[in-house]
């Protein structure tokens, strides 16, 4: 990561912190709000409020920060959501999340169930209590929130999984569990960003954005698949070899690393070229593109 | 019931569902669909998206159903998912609701839970979607939908009910429980159909149908328990006396069942009182007045 990256990440994820406590900071939850706070105040680099921000950045005439945080952390909600509910015994039975408890595992099923759900209520009270973005752009915000992380997108990609049992047929099939279980939110989280930044939203420039959402997505993905066959477990902060070893399908199944490293590539050049119409061909820093390269380029 | 207020309900039914079975008639969702429509298709008396469709047609100067229609949707796409997943092995773990088997018993607890949160946010696409209702007001209404479902309003009373273990302490506990759990969407329904009908909403008016909704949802909670205790297991087509046997803590273990029906009876009149000021002090048909009458005459 370039210094200049890794710094903007970091005072990103200092404002978004502060401001996703203040949003739990609730008196009248009944305890939820302890519940909630465990799992959304549990750190990560938060890359999608981070894209939000960005994003807004690049297409603001004047950047005010206050009309991306409430969908900044909107977004980072539905993320912690996920989070809970995938954890669960019944879906992936994990007792560990970034080296500490999941939240089930502390507060009990019946409670990690109720926050996941208000979570994912409180996401959509935030985002349309935003008074710093029009009336309209908010009901787009909702509907784009709402159908990125529902049965079209995030929700439907888990659905391929749990359809799938393990066993994906083709690359394709891959690349669209995989397009909608990760790029889903990483596209919205493009969209809530240019949406906080413009009057008049552009349909074609949101298309755009969606596709580099979707390319950063699914190279992320094929990149993850290839650094857990060639890492080690010391550069990587976890086991490495452990999807061939559970057999599980990934884009190595279906490619060569050569092959895999090549579509990396090439998605990462398609998603800087979408950018660059926006931002201008120079060499000076862009986040979003700078963004892109990182997420290919990383060892860990 | 009234035979008017018989033949409306079953009208709305009717309009309610063929509108519901558009709405998950859906092709991308990758099987979710089937699981979302095995429990929002599942029946039922609609009360609360009748009651979003009375209170629009209430405040209505022309009554367009096409306004109230996705909103009435909406809630009732809230109140299923609340209904999933109480009903999974964590929460309540129940194998039938009325009668058929429950969602998770017939596609499993992974399938169930994703077809849960995806009603969930669906339910704020169908409302934003809404194209008959200003953007200000559709954004009003997501902020109510959210806050009435979320950890302040439904997802809160289930907080009391877990931290509780079925042992309320007081009468007012026990009524806030309630005024969460059941009266908070049913506030929400007049709130919805309030703002699908007007284009400047009035605090006020919002406030007083907030006390119709919460004197409605309690008196039909009293009378719930009264009705397990006096009632026959023919008449009310279900177990009688199970909260006696269970030692679950009702109304009546804080009061007597005479008290427990004046209390009914005060906080009916007192819900009647309320639309009365808008819908004028007439013996003509009311559908709101007729609804609380119902809700606390009934013998089943």
């Amino acid at each position: 990561m370039t210094n200049n990256l890794s710094f903007l990440m970091k005072e990103n994820s200092s404002i978004l912190e502060n401001e996703l406590e203040k949003y739990v900071n609730v008196n009248n939850s009944y305890g939820l709000n302890e519940v909630m706070a465990y799992s959304l105040l549990n750190g990560g680099k938060r890359i999608r409020p981070f894209i939000v921000i960005e994003t807004s950045k690049l297409f603001s005439k004047e950047f005010d920060i206050r009309k991306a945080l409430p969908f900044a952390c909107a977004l980072e909600m539905i993320q912690t959501y996920s989070l809970i509910h995938d954890d669960l015994p019944c879906m992936d039975n994990d007792d560990y999340r970034r080296g500490k408890l999941t939240n089930h595992k502390v507060f009990g099923e019946d409670k990690a169930l109720l926050a996941g759900d208000s979570l994912l209520t409180y996401a959509f009270e935030v985002l349309a209590s935003n008074k710093y973005v029009s009336d309209n752009n908010v009901r787009l915000a909702t509907i784009s929130l709402a159908k990125y992380a529902g049965f079209g997108g995030m929700a439907g990609g888990q659905m391929i999984d749990l359809n799938s049992a393990g066993n994906i047929k083709s690359f394709e099939e891959l690349k669209l569990m995989h397009a909608l279980k990760t790029s889903a939110l990483i596209k919205c989280a493009v969209v809530l960003g240019y949406l906080s930044a413009v009057d008049t939203p552009d349909k074609e420039i949101i298309s755009d954005l969606e596709k580099y959402a979707e390319s950063i997505g699914i190279a992320f993905q094929i990149r993850d698949d290839i650094l857990d066959r060639i890492s080690t477990s010391e550069k990587l902060g976890k086991p490495v070899g452990s999807d061939e070893k559970n057999g599980k399908t990934t884009s190595l199944t279906f490619m060569s690393i050569q092959n895999a490293e090549k579509e990396v590539q090439r998605l990462t050049e398609e998603a800087i070229s979408i950018i660059k119409k926006y931002y201008g061909d120079t060499d000076s820093f862009c986040s979003l593109v700078e963004l892109a390269r990182y997420m290919v380029n990383r060892t860990k």
